[in-house]
């Protein structure tokens, strides 16, 4: 049996642990929602106060050079790709993760079209954040093309080449939103390449969580997100990777003035940077970038400790204790797991499905202070999940003995069945 | 003769003078770049707080909800809506102002096409914004069609019914980046109307500055920006407008989950929300959102003394006695007005010609403590460009009697020869 006293000694012994206090997590919280949105850390307030008052308020125009405003989405960039296997000058942080996916996928549809003009399939996971697929939908439907959805268990053979003739692209999230289950990035490139086939990726749930090793796995795309475990702050700019061989054969369709060779000398026609930067578009927002900007900071204490594989260590660690205490204290109440036990396979999350009373059972949590998300089934085949991101730069192993000894409590109680618990709000 | 007395005076005189104290202006100088990057209003730094320590970091996921995050967009594309003849549920703040061009002309162009295949021209000014230009110039690559730059005085006779019946749209800054001119919306809708023609305006010199009338002028789509005379700060987030009788006709291209009919249902398919939510897309940043917040909160005071009417108003009166003065104090030294004289014609700035030296000459003012900006010719028709930006909210008398002082005493001098003002920045 897992004690209490076992996982305060697994905190005590871990080098990690003291990483915590670069956030300002409220007290009493146990916030396990760092992959829907990351905490604040301590710093960002500070700098965010510079950006506005100093920066912006006595600087004005003058810090687009002289405050670095300008080159800002490369520089948090080249910082990004070293968390994803890419290389400098290979990233930009800008936009939103939906507009970054609709860049390189229109990009990905030219490359993989020139030449193969039947190449009219988009394929990807039904189960994949649905926003990817909108965009998929929505550039079939402009360009020509058909966006089939698969199991993941049925890409395999849909990749095979004989199978494969007429598809384009492969468009995947490398760690499923509502399973946390994640794929074998380079197996599938692999298998999409002796096919023809495009990869994109999409790094949500990813960047920050996992070792991504986009250039060793020989990706062709990817778009990954900035508030989630890269802790940038609500709505933060999202970034987005070509591979070199790809990132100067086309036009990205988003074709604005900060994309352009020569923005400042505003000529009326469009000749694209080139590199990544033809991948900007507009301006971007400087005071939400500079909070990013401090979300990646805590990765460079944790780079002096191990960087992404110490963190991922202690993510799986994290994980099996989750799962080894839902069996362990949480049985006999529906709740089935559905984040893979195999530790390769697994993501920075566990979730748990039920029939139904998901969201009860969840907001019952919260109220005792266990901050996990809820995303709704679809009555059917989809099943109600909860949600656990474990987040090893500020989550403890109490944390997760806490968590689930509320759980525990929530579900002997039987509380969760009150009224109160199953009010649904707007968004949740 | 105009003197500094009769200037103060003015300020004295003048209502709107106290509007002024919401702003946080460094002292000791005379800001006129409003229209480049508004200035930095005193509510901002602190909501801005408020927002990082608060809802993001005691909040957090809760401040979706809580804090009214989600609904953002629309709220304050209400705000804007009453700034420019748009009704509340009409304009979304979101994205930037390249994003928001990209998703109206998009539109402009399947709606104007449907039934009308030959309608391949889109038409705009040679010297529009370039990322207009871009943006445009990408979609006709892509689409099909093909983009047409003409002299503002030959706009007329282009949209005469025989000449434009294979126009599909008209694409225009309302009030010109560089000279501060500002188009006739209602003359060149009808006329463009006529021909069976839609109408895309830029807002990015007019919001805030001018008074606009989207709905009384029938325009069919508007974009524009959130960080100048919006005084959102810098990169805030732009925004988008759709007349109604087109809003719900097509997809935009950037079909992402913010613009669903229900993002939280997780569903596979993409179903548009109805209205002006079709036109979001992604997850926007929330702390600049914030900040652009109390930018348009700077309108609220202007409202009980006038409103638009009333900082139209001082506006004209402020590049009246600009153009006065350069006429009494800053002749013999080859500047030339290219702001139109003509009151209706003109936008809130005041754009000065010369040949050769304009950037010194800005440089040299800048270090007297007078910010206006420069933007470079092509040596060849377009002249270089010394923009003065005049903003109502906060820009004195006294302020413009001061900066023709300095501009004054630089041209006399002749220190803007110096080798100090003759080093280009990157960005200027």
């Amino acid at each position: 049996m897992i004690t209490l006293e076992h996982c305060q000694q697994l905190d005590q012994q871990d080098p990690l642990y003291p990483l915590r206090e670069q956030f300002s997590l409220p007290g009493g919280l146990i916030y396990l929602d760092g992959n829907s949105l990351g905490a604040l850390p301590k710093n960002t307030a500070g700098r965010v106060a510079q950006v506005v008052t100093q920066e912006w308020g006595q600087g004005l125009i003058g810090s687009w050079n002289e405050a670095g405003w300008f080159d800002m989405p490369q520089r948090l960039g080249d910082r990004i790709a070293s968390l994803i296997g890419a290389s400098p000058g290979e990233v930009v942080a800008t936009d939103s993760t939906s507009i970054n996916l609709y860049k390189v996928l229109s990009a990905a549809l030219l490359i993989a079209r020139s030449g193969h003009p039947a190449r009219l399939r988009v394929i990807s996971e039904r189960d994949n954040f649905p926003t990817d697929l909108y965009i998929a939908e929505g550039l079939c439907r402009a360009q020509g093309g058909t966006l089939e959805l698969l199991e993941p268990e049925d890409l395999a053979a849909a990749l095979a080449p004989q199978a494969a003739q007429d598809v384009a692209v492969l468009l995947l999230t490398h760690v499923n939103y509502r399973t946390g289950a994640m794929h074998d990035m380079a197996a599938l490139t692999a298998a999409a390449h002796r096919a023809g086939v495009l990869t994109v990726w999409d790094l949500a749930h990813s960047a920050g969580a996992v070792p991504v090793r986009l250039k060793a796995d020989q990706a062709d795309f990817a778009v990954g997100c900035g508030y989630k475990f890269l802790n940038g702050g609500p709505g933060a700019p999202a970034f987005v990777w070509v591979s070199p061989q790809h990132a100067e054969r086309f036009w990205q369709p988003l074709a604005g003035w900060w994309g352009h060779a020569a923005p400042f000398a505003f000529t009326p026609d469009y000749q694209p940077a080139s590199g990544i930067a033809r991948y900007l578009c507009g301006t971007q927002p400087i005071i939400s970038l500079s909070a990013l900007a401090c979300g990646l900071d805590t990765f460079d204490a944790a780079e002096a400790m191990g960087g992404m594989a110490a963190l991922r260590a202690k993510s799986l660690a994290l994980s099996d204790l989750f799962i080894d205490l839902v069996e362990q204290r949480c049985t006999g109440h529906g709740l089935m797991l559905v984040t893979p036990r195999e530790r390769e396979r697994r993501g920075s999350q566990v979730s748990l499905a039920r029939g139904q009373g998901g969201y009860a059972i969840m907001q019952a949590l919260i109220a005792r202070g266990v901050v996990g998300d809820f995303r709704a089934g679809d009555g059917k085949q989809r099943a109600d999940i909860l949600r656990f991101g474990l987040t090893p730069l500020y989550t403890g192993f109490e944390d997760v003995w806490q968590a689930l000894e509320q759980l525990h409590q929530v579900l002997e109680s039987g509380e969760w069945q009150r009224a109160e618990f199953n009010q649904r709000k707007a968004v949740s």
